[in-house]
């Protein structure tokens, strides 16, 4: 057994014992560090760079691995093996799907500007902004030896007179706080409530001198990526938002490698675990630290999530989803508490969900549709939601259909080997001079360099395409200072050398990167074309099209319709309108009636199962090319 | 540090290190071992005694321990510490409070016949003895790619068109088995519900060929005996009993010491702890392994307990109760469910309370009152209760008041030397023969005597007064072959002699043993006595005294009145009714109605605060001779 120190980009250690035969990945999956591993651990995706500092190993030479950057330490975890003590870094890519950080396009102005717009068009809608969250002030006599009621009567009296509901439900952590609380100023004291209906339903209390907020959560929860807003629920202030990686990462990169894991021995648990106890529950705590929001005073809790998420995040068996004839154990989830499920908020507080539509278009899909307002116009509206699954819905007021393809998580930087998600030092924008091929490029917080999220992906090969750079295959064609090859012949353009970047090395994008983005466009490209087709509709009777996901704070359309991403449209019919999913989770949060329209979007939306239509696989394959292997479609 | 190990009766092992400093009792407590100790270990009350069976051991000399015993290495547990390596035996009397034991008073002939009497008189009453649990086979058609609806739809769809109900709740623990066992037998499966009103609640689920019931279990919590039923919900058929001592006494023999204990850092989880993971777990989890229930069947629990213990069974701060103006967090208590107090069932599983009347009557009391069917009589009832406290209720269809005192917990063997709970081995009924003063008696099971339970002490102590053995005052003043003096000039009487009796000595009691019993039965008689006094009534107009406790089989009426417990009324007026708080428990938990019931005898009763009533404290001192200084009152 040797001792394996992790070190993360802030200094921080984290030792673990690693027996013999036990990788790097193994050993830091004990540690419980998440190193992102789409493959799995089985050497093919080149994803779990890890660089060692000091110390023996053994590993294998990969071709993800070039000469240089061995020579400097790094290593491929899952291949590599302790043979000694030693000490490995975790980069920064990895790094970042471990801890919280804000969420990008809330906080650049760009970003905000979009959510704000779309919460915006819900209130134009008159969707009230409304819920049943209270904080109320209890002023009750004390008992005497003549007037000896009990505490919990006599507080429900005094929130009935208050709030004019029949039924007023204590529930047992709070009946536990109160013989303390109420005492505590001469019963006086706050009382943050719902009421619903009838009835007053009280999650937490405090002396009248103290602070109590009804403060909810909304969640985003993505197959790679996880985003939160906490907001105020009187005033539907947010208080704070942070994003994270999905920490489930490490048991494979999509939803069917994630099914596969949970039917192992203790695999749902596992998996349950990681979102929970690993992504979501330290997600909140680092927004309650941040903004000083005591865990309790989270009393409602939104998710949007696809089907699989939704299934494991409840610990409900979705292997099903991926056997005929895919049935979800659930569409709707009702009555579901914080502490049910255990996630570290007030113990009572409401977990509500938007909802399946089938075993692959789910909760982020209804909750986006609801938050592109959509379903509220007269013109088809085509909304296209980039994610590890990318999911097409097509509609207006009279009807919707969704399908759902596998897009893999390259527009959330998986698959990608300079990859990373939508957070600070991700380059989001790039343009290529055509003559010098010298990059410009434009990162979220303005930093130095750290990778590349799914709009500078776009950007990035869109230009490297316009410059002549790549063909139509995504093969490097042209040769300059920035283009290498490898041992093996594999060309790569540097984004920034090692010196410029703000990470371990040099930040490039090679013809592996770009042949796994091609896929991923293609599937989105195809997958809009037979949704069309089962419709017998064509590109011109699309009145909006709107790309929504958490791929950065914009996207260059004119680049994405160049590779044949987006349909030849004019661009001016293109609408970024950034994580919908987390707009909606946010609107369901805040809204009684949005949370009851999401449900009918729900009800209401045709499912198409794409893998079952006769086309689909012949569109994919003849998108698989720079734009088009019809190129006609782009002229 | 030394190795203590302890020897239960039954030969088992259990060993702990003990700490310099630390006495036995203490490290009984570490080895979660209860030992009786009512004064909490600081050597007054005698009763944690233990035998050293090998090893040294310093300690202080008792005046609980005679010599004999002494040279036998009997010791008190809190007042001996580990010299050494030691074996230390557990005497039968302290073990009977830790191991589940059948009810005796349901489990004898007699005894079953008094409960099945107090529920027939239910029956009478048209009470009709019906819940809403349900078995339903729910056959459906099983999903096809056309019929795509999700599991839970596709149950719910079923279970309203089978029970008319517009809601169907299935919470989270059942949606978690449901994908499996829907499919486990195509589709046909058999679920365990709730049918309320309009909407049905789903507890369990199995494939259709499976087992499955839906079972209630109905728990007496006293303060030192916690009696429990397992029942079948559909045909109210006892399927197993249990008792247990309250693993709480090793904090104390009553509710006041138990008070101050929670409020000790730690105290109030540490309480809460002892009822639920020590006594009521281990006490379902014996009648689950007795008579083949899956915890996952008993789909509700109902609890008549006194306040204090309400209030620690939900972790709810009692420290109120016992501070002017002495009010409860609650006396009704709704919507608490298995999985929120971790009690070992269906997590869902209502757990419902008969309510407090005031902080010293509390749900044992309202459902005993209902099982005496009291409130339904035109005629005065006086209704008594034994236990560590005894309560007197008083009343008739047109008014109930109720009053506490403390009894202590000699009714139910404590602060008895040889005192033992109603179970296997107790002596429960004496009589001694004049000339020769030998005893003659009966234990519950027919076995060789262990101990003297309530119903036995009434009578020892009846016979002894009756032979003028005893004296007025509780004094031997006959000598004789079975009557001994120890050094300090105690005398004691002995029932059985060591090679008769099937404890480690002598069965004995002795003149402390008797003074503790005569103020146990001066509690209640004066307590009767003041309510009578504050109603302005007297004896002759009460038409029936019922008497309730679990302190055996049966009651001699004739030796309680001689002794002046009881008051001189003609014997035919009296019955012994059994655990009646046992008997209400149950029928809470088979009948929605008497739940109903239940509670508005709980808000009908007017509470008498005895310690607030001026003549309560001479009436006692008055009642503290055989049978009372007024001799009068019982000729």
């Amino acid at each position: 057994m040797f001792k394996v120190t992790f070190r993360a980009e802030s200094g921080e250690d984290v030792a673990v014992f690693a027996a013999f035969g036990e990788s790097l990945l193994d050993a830091a999956r004990k540690a419980n560090i998440a190193i992102d591993a789409p493959c799995s651990g089985n050497g093919s995706c080149g994803k779990c760079r890890v660089k060692v500092v000091s110390g023996q190993v053994k590993s294998e030479k990969s071709i993800h691995i070039s000469d240089d950057e061995y020579s400097r330490g790094i290593r491929l975890a899952c291949c590599t093996y302790a043979d000694g003590d030693i000490v490995v870094e975790i980069p920064g890519t990895a790094g970042s799907y471990q801890s919280g950080m804000r969420v990008a396009d809330l906080n650049s102005p760009g970003g905000r500007a979009v959510f704000e717009a779309a919460i915006d068009e819900i209130r134009k809608a008159s969707i009230p902004i409304e819920n049943g969250f209270r904080i109320i002030d209890a002023e009750m006599d004390p008992p005497t030896v003549d007037n000896p009621m009990p505490d919990n009567e006599r507080l429900a009296r005094c929130i009935r007179s208050l709030t004019g509901t029949e039924r007023v439900v204590i529930p047992l952590p709070v009946m536990q706080m109160l013989p303390d609380i109420m005492r505590e100023e001469n019963f006086k004291l706050k009382c943050a409530v719902e009421i619903n209906g009838d009835s007053t339903y009280v999650y937490n209390a405090a002396a009248m001198s103290q602070t109590l907020r009804a403060i909810g959560v909304a969640i985003d929860i993505g197959t790679t990526s996880v985003s939160a807003i906490a907001a105020d629920m009187s005033s539907g202030m947010i208080l704070e938002n942070a994003s994270a990686g999905n920490a489930q990462i490490r048991y494979g990169a999509d939803v069917i490698n994630r099914i596969v894991e949970s039917t192992r021995p203790g695999g749902l648990k596992r998996l349950q675990d990681a979102i929970i106890h690993e992504t979501v529950n330290p997600l909140i705590e680092k927004m309650c630290r941040d903004a000083g929001i005591h865990p309790w005073e989270i009393c409602r809790l939104s998710i949007a999530a696809n089907t699989t998420m939704n299934h494991l995040f409840t610990g409900i068996n979705p292997d099903h989803l991926r056997k005929e004839p895919y049935v979800p154990a659930f569409y709707e989830l009702a009555d579901i508490r914080a502490r049910d499920i255990g996630v570290d908020i007030n113990p009572g507080a409401p977990v509500i969900f938007a909802p399946n539509v089938g075993s692959y278009v789910g909760g982020d899909i209804t909750s986006g549709v609801f938050a592109s307002m959509m379903w509220n116009r007269d013109e088809f509206t085509l909304f296209i939601d980039l994610g590890t699954n990318g999911e097409i819905v097509l509609g207006s007021r009279d009807f919707l259909m969704g399908c759902a393809c596998s897009a893999g998580p390259a527009f959330e930087g998986g698959e990608i080997s300079c990859g990373m998600r939508a957070t600070y030092g991700a380059i989001e924008a790039v343009t290529i001079d055509p003559e010098t091929m010298d990059p410009e490029y434009r990162t979220i917080g303005d930093t130095a360099p750290v990778g590349i999220c799914g709009s500078g992906i776009i950007d990035l090969v869109g230009e490297l395409f316009a410059c002549g750079i790549i063909d139509a295959r995504g093969r490097f064609v042209r040769e300059g200072r920035r283009i290498f090859r490898d041992e093996y012949g594999v060309a790569r353009y540097v984004i920034a050398f090692a010196g410029e970047s703000g990470r371990t090395g040099e930040l490039s994008i090679d013809e592996a990167d770009i042949e796994s983005f091609i896929r991923a466009k293609a599937a989105i490209y195809s997958a809009i074309m037979t949704m069309l087709d089962s419709l017998s509709m064509d590109f011109g009777m699309i009145g909006r099209v709107l790309v929504a996901g958490g791929i950065g704070s914009g996207i260059n359309i004119r680049n994405a319709i160049r590779i044949g991403m987006f349909p030849n449209l004019p661009e001016d019919r293109f609408s970024y309108i950034g994580n919908a999913s987390l707009t909606g989770a946010y609107a369901m949060l805040m809204s009684d009636k949005a949370a009851e329209l999401i449900k009918n979007i729900g009800r209401s939306m045709t499912y198409l199962e794409l893998s079952v239509y006769p086309s689909y696989m012949d569109e994919f394959v003849a998108a698989c090319f720079l734009p088009h292997t019809n190129s006609s479609l782009f002229e």
